[in-house]
């Protein structure tokens, strides 16, 4: 006899289950990583033994997480720290990295900048061009050291800086918008083309971010390796607070998570799914993975790396909008290395450090042995708003060994 | 093969959805502004492409923004800043701007009580009565422009101050009290007629306010080309402490938009939609309209324009009530200019300016052209009580070109 | 064409609705009174024509509003000026003033006891022994003014007292303890018999606690004319927290009301609900009225009132409890006369004073002529947990003329 | 008529109610103790009369309590004065009782240790090897004063340790990790069987931590005679940050008691479903009981008494983990006696004290005369979550005599 709750991966029918929210729409009820947390499974397994390889494109990546295009985060030097860890960094293209000699100059000020005074900083020094000399440079400074690595870039230019990114020797081209679907119309620029864009570039392609079932299934089939998923995650941030526009993380990821299982279906072919922002300890990460994902991608947390390029702070690319700006320089403080942070031993217990151990730990104790395993990890609604910074000893006992 | 939800509008069938409150009594969830996001589109828009310009009866708006009727927001320089940058501001008729010749010194005496005395002070400087006069001469200074402008009268006086209004050149009259039916009764006053009252004027007539579908529906059929939603909006608002009376305005607009839908098959008559009051942010603003408002109307954000007339404070009309007074003084400190509010750029990224960027840019990630396609936008509930404060690098992108 | 929800009150099938708490067990959701909203009619009403009276068997109470038998609150000039305004007190036959010929000097004792010894100050007050000359003496002084007058008793005494307190003149009884069901079980005393008591006696017995459908229907088929709805319901009360025990109060007396409307149908009598706790603001007021009350016990807020026995403080009377207290002296201050509390007008805007203009407000814009109208209104769930303290133009407009 | 809602204990059937997370997932929706609240019967008990004792396999326990093996609470002064009080503590065999000879200058050293060094200074005094010595100084200490005492190891030393203890007189034999299944996988180690160490052992064997009904099952299989519920239980634990794994404890306890009604119905043998962490105060005790608790085991509220090891403090047994520590020391203060916490008289109304007072209370009040009679017990979802830290007078009326 099993009562085990069908919770095993599939593809909910249709139509999916919706509220009223009066009588002249309805709405599905959509859940962010404090709402849900994992169940452990009826088998155990030694955390040494899980595997967390996982695919990108062509790419097999030890370590299935990324860092994210952030110019607080992903410099030249913490690219490589990264990429020796096992993990894989995403240099910003647009950024401050591209558009200065010497950026860790302009990283200084900005780091000294009072607050009061940071937007206009930022919206000055944002003004430089991108040099294309600097792409280059960029990214063979980080090859040089033998470690795969990420590009991103905006729409608007992604076709040309492909094409100087592979030559330079990118291994990941990331074409990043907030909002990104196959279909934008404008009437003052050309869209770009993202089948003419995969077709022509022989390394992987990731596109985002996207939220939705039916924008990521178009998206699938233009030919990209990967999808990043997340608009607005964090429940109180600025997306959600100025445009209104955002979907939770959970609900998200699960959404883009069915259409590459649909997509797999016609096609054949796995586009691996990346939750992007939103994760703010290493619990949030194991049910980015449990809710369907096959690799994460951190800004927040790395930026308190002591090798993050922004020296204590960050900021998001739209921080320095001219005309809608959404965020502000953010103090995160150095508080451990990058090693710590990723592959451990921790020294604090807040879930900001050994991300690989936890998600190992947390695999381990859901009986996953690989992150496709981890997929399919039964997973509860229970939200996180009592008790807040209560500590009790079933809390504590996890890890002990057996 | 689609599995998008099936959330269009339509209006939906009886009987609601309704939940046991107890043996004796159901209800229906209702929700606010805060409860839910909307989920970006399979085809986004350039934000410079999409059309934001509605219709109030005959009048048509280039901007769907209404400054309310309150006493520290909307004196004549208001109202001609505002029509000038496209907006519509409704002047009170039965506020300080009609009972005094120089209400500034009013104002600048209410700015100046202490906070311990400012209810006494606000009951004493609301004895003073109205004077037609005033009323004449406020709305020809606006008039004298250029600008639409719109004027607000209790219901008790509409009648009469209609014909002066009318004749002093009002764009349009508002006829507001806190609940506003078409069936009122008393034993000791007459009702007043809204047929009547759109009978005998020339201009648009919008009534308000109004949560339920029936009684929209009746306010409707009486000719109104507008109708106001809204009351006790604000989760933790007066009206509800004190009458326990209200309905958060997702669930209100919703409802009042599918009694539009339904007096729009039965006359062939479109009544504006107007959310009113609980929007505290620009993406606020944006689920208004993807609840189904065709317009909406704001009053504390205004309040923090250096051109608001409270210098600094607003209250409500119901504060200075001599048995069961319902707000106070609010200092809102001035905060922007009206046209860094209104249609920016804006200097913070706290979604308090730039209403009308945010909207655009809110539209083109949604993939609605217009305000009409935007209340087709699929909504998502999703609670925003995690991570209060927390940003992340996700909610920062937005606006990045492509 | 309408859409009206079907909330109008009526007994709900059997079963209710429950929800899965884990594999053994389902449970019903309840709600509080910060979870739901009252919803404006179609028909609104001038607050002075309503009728807010009620009847408690045979008394018929101009004001449905009664003052809990709470030492801190009600003693003999308390119960005169209660009654003096339309109210009904309710004298606790167990507390202070029957146990001590000059009550005030030891309620001015517990007010000047400094915190961290008034556990044992309660405890060793509460030793002195109830004298029945004191019972007799107290009403008897109330009654001398012309004016109504309740008192209450513990389960175990009830007997005894009820004839004294007849005979004194007492003008209804109370026999409450925290929970009271028609059976109570004990090896070492004898169970009340509330079908003998209401036989004996000719004023109303009022009986409580109660939440439970079937207990309250036990309770009312022994005869009492009034039953008191309420275990626990502060949200975050001490019998919850100690007991685990506690029914939100809109389920508590919607449920109770729903055996109320069963009773009435099989008996043709109308036994008063009397929704009793957890009222803070006249809009808890209202709702419990619309929840299905037919009157409402307040205690906290009235302890607030100059008039009030405790000087500026109160507490329960499970507080000296010996072995499992559950509560301690709360400071409220004394912040308004009873007449603003009650009647009116209100000199602040938090929802404190003027109940009874508040009650006849909301059900003006309810469009209830009677409370038994009232009951009928529709509510809406709308949790009140987002954006605490934000006011708005559109939640001060209540109550201006129309 | 009855409208008694159907929650008397029963399996549920299959499948259980789930929400979409999202397209590819479902998910149910689990229950902490701040969610709940039990629902007063139609019959009330003297507290006095009730039956609180429980079965561990053949151990009868006068009270249902168990004192959890952490190290800042059982020693064996404190699990002498536990069995005294008819409880039973379980006394930890991998902690700092068993790999030291005088443990209490180690207790004082963390006790005495800053903050800011306390992980580094727990990770090197647990270096320290247990001895088997100690093992059975330690057991023989306590049992030459004639109580009941458990001893607990994690799986690892499961085998040798449970004959060292039933050799010394222990009475029961708790194997604890974080999460334990009846199957653990490793390629470095040999996987413990239950089946063989119930079978070659005299004295009870309880294990866990378990929250799922399968693994709940399978562990009930292998011959164990109790069954600790509680993985990540507190809403913000740590294992819930760091890991992402946890179920609320009503939930759990509710699905672990279904199975084992299903193993009883299959066996013959009931299990004792044991709740193990969480509760705070003596509300969720008894809430933990209604959910489906044969027992309770508790760490944090024995922790503040005086005869707790730990001086003070405590810590959860991961906290000095090497690579991923999960929880920190925790000061608690030393509040009140061990009789005054378990058996009272409580000083307090924090729900903190006289947990045996409180769960006979509850029980009266809801009518059970036995924990079975308990487990039937209505309860309703009632989050707590509004007027926090709010008192009025129903609050505190608990406990009256009747």
């Amino acid at each position: 006899m099993s009562l085990r709750a069908p919770v095993a991966p599939k593809v909910q029918d249709w139509p999916p289950e919706t509220h009223e929210l009066g009588r002249f729409k309805r709405a599905r009820r959509a859940y962010g990583f404090d709402e849900v947390a994992l169940v452990p499974g009826g088998v155990t397994i030694n955390p040494a033994d899980v595997d967390i390889s996982t695919n990108l494109g062509t790419l097999r990546l030890p370590i299935p997480i990324l860092a994210a295009a952030m110019d607080g985060v992903v410099n030249v030097p913490f690219a490589i720290a990264m990429g020796r860890l096992g993990g894989l960094a995403v240099l910003n293209l647009d950024g401050l990295q591209t558009r200065y000699d010497d950026p860790d100059r302009v990283l200084a000020e900005i780091a000294a900048t009072p607050a009061d005074r940071i937007n206009g900083r930022l919206q000055a020094v944002y003004q430089a061009p991108v040099q294309e000399r600097l792409i280059d440079e960029r990214i063979r400074a980080v090859k040089r050291e033998g470690v795969l690595v990420a590009v991103s870039t905006v729409p608007a230019f992604a076709a040309r800086r492909a094409r100087l990114a592979q030559e330079a020797g990118a291994d990941c081209l990331v074409v990043q918008g907030t909002v990104l679907t196959a279909r934008h119309h404008s009437r003052s620029y050309e869209q770009l083309s993202f089948e003419r864009l995969t077709a022509d570039l022989a390394i992987p392609v990731v596109a985002g971010n996207c939220v939705e079932f039916n924008a990521a299934l178009e998206l699938m089939r233009t030919g990209i390796a990967g999808i990043l998923v997340g608009v607005g995650p964090g429940a109180a941030c600025t997306t959600r607070g100025v445009l209104g526009v955002g979907v939770p993380q959970v609900t998200a990821t699960s959404d883009v998570a069915a259409a590459r299982e649909v997509y797999l279906e016609e096609s054949g072919r796995r586009v691996a799914v990346i939750t992007d922002g939103g994760m703010r300890v290493g619990g949030d990460v194991c049910k980015a993975f449990a809710a369907g994902a096959d690799a994460v991608m951190i800004g927040s947390i790395f930026a308190g790396a002591h090798e993050a390029a922004g020296q204590g702070f960050h900021w998001g690319m739209a921080t320095p909008d001219a005309s809608l700006p959404r965020g502000t320089r953010i103090e995160v403080r150095r508080r451990a290395g990058l090693k710590e942070i990723l592959v451990g031993p921790a020294t604090v217990d807040d879930g900001s450090q050994n991300l690989v151990g936890a998600l190992r730990a947390s695999m381990g104790v859901c009986g996953a042995r690989t992150l496709r395993e981890f997929q399919e990890t039964e997973m509860v609604i229970a939200p996180a708003i009592q008790n807040e910074g209560k500590l009790d000893q079933q809390a504590q006992r996890v890890g002990m060994g057996r």
